[in-house]
């Protein structure tokens, strides 16, 4: 099937620049935000055909429902978006950890027609007026079909995202939260810890290194409470790990050992030589 | 005094980028390293006046001698520098850890003609053809006399930072190897580390914050290895203190302690809501 109607849940970053990516496409997009403002800034930037208020308006003749809220509120909404999906749409969502989504769809009625989705593209700014049609182009999409999901919506789904631009990567919900404890969530947390471990005076003596290792600590912190919280189970081990291998560090430092240090530091240049910010670059 | 001449030891990112700095300002630059590439480069490039081999060339009447190697050669080149350089030359290095370079200053023939010095300026790429006349502009530059340095030639430094377009900031050598073990120090660790912590399947789904996050880890490891052990004094414990904050996080994710995550979170944007690439910008 060709895609001929989205209906998204949430006109923030995501939501916003798959608006305006899909519309681009050709593709009728409806869009649904609580914030008034939020529906204004995707009328007048062309974000959506049209902003609605209810799920019942969102959800009328679409193939796609997208929930791009954060985590806490995509489990909170989903029951009701599967209440007022058509059965034939496309459920997806867009939320940082997985596994919760994933147990949730497969519960809702008409579970077979969801998925989850993750898309490893992001900025610092959010909201609407950050949209942009190419957030996602030659990045990262994950999907994360449970058990029940339908063979039909998850080509439909893998279709979104390469109407998006971006690379569909096919991945277990579990599997998910595994790599993103290590690859998202530790180092929101690190960059969280450093800035707390700051004191004013050492500001004026701050670089460009610094200022890349404390820009995630910047984040909303609502969004990432829940993400934290929601992934423990990965993100605990995850920080266990790190710790010990800063007190590694610690005991090669205070003894001196200069070339345990060096090697460390050589395996560590090796190991993030492949690190990009996106599959593709 | 107006400043002549100025002879760099090292031309590498930072020495090239002075000599670039310096003669645009119509000082004579002469330039020593040990690497002919780099001499020719240097040439090449216009960083210098005069590529030299040997000390005695490099200090005939010139107003400052900049070392500008890694912390541990100028530990070792500089009682040579002492001996050669005239007695009126400012003797002024650019080494990350000062508190060990203030210490053998003081003990040098001469010592009252010596400073530490440290600019917090610096980019991924190094070796002269990375140099940048600009590289200082806006920057802090970190001045660290040692108690007999003669304030004629803590002068004759102040002047040459400002020449740089560089922003002198005045501060015992100790002081700046506590704040640099937090500001430059704990985070190329915390971004080594990361990038340790890392599976190669995690790479798959690397966004730009693990990209920034794991930019520090990329940098030359003989360099580091020598920071860190010269700075163990104050690493370890700010190492110390970071664990401490990071298992704060760990009970508070493991207990589900949603309001005392998200307020850690808000004291940590908040924190690095100042921490900009420069003092001024």
């Amino acid at each position: 099937m060709t895609l001929q109607s989205v209906g998204i849940v949430g006109l923030g970053l995501i939501g916003g620049s798959m608006g305006l990516a899909l519309r681009g496409k050709g593709i009728l997009v409806r869009g649904l935000d609580v914030s008034p403002a939020h529906r204004q800034i995707a009328r007048n930037l062309g974000i959506v055909d049209e902003a609605v208020e209810t799920l019942t308006e969102l959800t009328r003749q679409v193939d796609v429902v997208i929930l791009a809220v954060p985590v806490k509120a995509i489990l909170q909404l989903l029951p009701q978006v599967a209440r007022a999906a058509p059965s034939d749409a496309l459920i997806l969502d867009t939320g940082s950890v997985k596994a919760p989504v994933s147990r949730m769809m497969a519960t809702l009625p008409g579970s077979g027609r969801c998925a989850g989705g993750h898309p490893i593209a992001g900025r610092e700014r959010s909201g609407p007026d950050a949209a942009d049609a190419d957030l996602f182009r030659g990045r990262a999409f994950v999907l994360t079909p449970h058990v029940g999901s339908e063979p039909r919506f998850v080509e439909r789904a893998r279709q979104l995202v390469e109407t998006l631009g971006a690379l569909p990567i096919l991945l277990d919900a579990s599997r998910h939260d595994d790599i993103v404890s290590r690859t998202s969530h530790l180092p929101q947390l690190l960059s969280t810890a450093l800035a707390l471990s700051l004191v004013p005076a050492d500001l004026q003596l701050s670089g460009s290194g610094l200022k890349d290792m404390t820009r995630l600590a910047r984040s909303d912190p609502g969004m990432w409470r829940d993400i934290l919280v929601l992934n423990r189970a990965n993100v605990v081990p995850a920080i266990r790990q790190y710790i010990t291998l800063l007190e590694g560090f610690l005991q090669s430092i205070e003894l001196g050992e200069a070339s345990k240090i060096e090697a460390r530091l050589r395996d560590a240049a090796h190991a993030c030589h492949c690190v990009t910010s996106g599959a593709t670059s």
